[in-house]
């Protein structure tokens, strides 16, 4: 049985408390939160405190808050032979310099609340600078997913900078597909299945077999029709993209 | 039995042929290219020819080209009383002005030779001038898919508009993202449960309520990080990506 404590109270912390207390190996023995409102929901699985005096024994400290705010945390935190850990993609785990056994658990995925996700399909980045602490954060890993990796620090900072391609800037172009359409009084739910086989077709072919368009095909005709329909703002973010393409292929616009 | 002929042997012409060929109370009469070997393999099912004064009878003759073709094929049609028909979302049904019965059918999907798509899930936009023609068109509409939606030739283009931001510009990130993995060394496919929950959040919860990352919360440390790890080119889809996102939830970066 793997005891494990979470600090941090925001959609990370909270999924993965959901998860701990789930899974059959792992004892999540309590959660810190600065503000005991955010996790009061899980007062009736385990203990909760806002005092981080009080935190309990445990084998595993994760420290799952906002990354400017894990510096804070990790050196208030008091932990005798313990392996303390945090979930940040962008953060070297030095910033848990002050403690002698330290790791990175960083599940790579979106969070949201109100969002159940089935988490053994969430691949974790793994790091420790001591192999038996990688062991013992490799068990934990395995309680909850069925895919892990071992990343240094430097590969899994371009990892998250990858991820906020693939996640927070093709969720904002969902967002600018939405607003053309209503700016038009045209119901944004007829591209969900577009939306879909988008991300279904580059899974399956690879996403530079999956291009199409008027810029792969470096159609200006198009585009310029196109560019004619936006607001400022999108016309810039279609341009960069559309030039970006075209010279992914070889064409010209 | 609807009878039809189509125009033309790229992406979409071969898909809507081979979805007419299963379709029960739809005939595919003939299918004509200029090019006779893109459509070869078409010639079990149903007559084909490079000769557009070869042209037979039909209901409806479906022209299924680049958009700068349509204009041509159409002029040298030459049929009395049926239906012409192209399937463009960017051009004007217009174009086929020539023909007394117009109309588009318009499938906002992506298509890729050697990608199997499921055509009763496409959403079909129809366009016709004469009403009768509309009804035909719906019927043809509803042989080969669940749902068909009227729409205008000046909607259709800001639809097509908002298309290309869903599809083509989403999957172009999915590329950037890949390319930084391989960049440095990770294997692209670590993203590919990310890439999957992106879609399937936004169609639960809508894009605004889904968008999460540096940009949303205001985050102007790890924005800095990640300019570092980039390409120029990179750099100024995230830099502008990034400001459009914060403007959306009122932060400043």
């Amino acid at each position: 049985m793997i005891k494990v404590i979470i600090l941090g109270g925001g959609n990370v912390a909270t999924h993965l408390a959901h998860v701990f207390i789930e899974a059959s190996k792992v004892r999540l023995v309590q959660v810190y939160n600065r503000n005991i409102t955010a996790i009061e929901k899980l007062k009736k699985h385990t203990a909760i405190t806002d005092n981080i005096q009080k935190i309990k024994k445990a084998d595993i400290y994760l420290i799952s808050v906002s990354d400017s705010a894990i510096d804070l945390v990790a050196s208030r935190l008091k932990v005798a032979n313990a392996l303390v850990v945090h979930t940040s993609g962008s953060t070297s785990i030095s910033v848990l310099k002050k403690h002698k056994h330290k790791g990175v658990l960083y599940p790579l995925q979106t969070f949201s609340k109100n969002r159940k996700i089935d988490f053994t399909n969430i691949p974790l980045c793994l790091e420790a600078t001591d192999p038996k602490d990688l062991l013992l954060l490799e068990q934990l890993a395995l309680q909850i997913s069925k895919t892990h990796y071992t990343i240094d620090s430097k590969h899994r900072k371009k990892l998250h900078t990858a991820a906020v391609f693939i996640n927070n800037f093709v969720n904002h172009l969902y967002f600018i597909g939405g607003e053309i359409c209503k700016t038009n009084q045209i119901e944004p739910d007829i591209l969900n299945p577009l939306l879909k086989e988008t991300a279904e077709k580059a899974l399956a072919i690879t996403p530079y077999n999956a291009q199409t368009g008027p810029a792969r095909r470096g159609d200006q005709r198009t585009i310029a029709k196109h560019l004619k329909d936006l607001s400022p703002n999108q016309q810039e973010i279609y341009k960069l993209l559309s030039q970006s393409i075209a010279k992914t292929y070889g064409k010209k616009l």
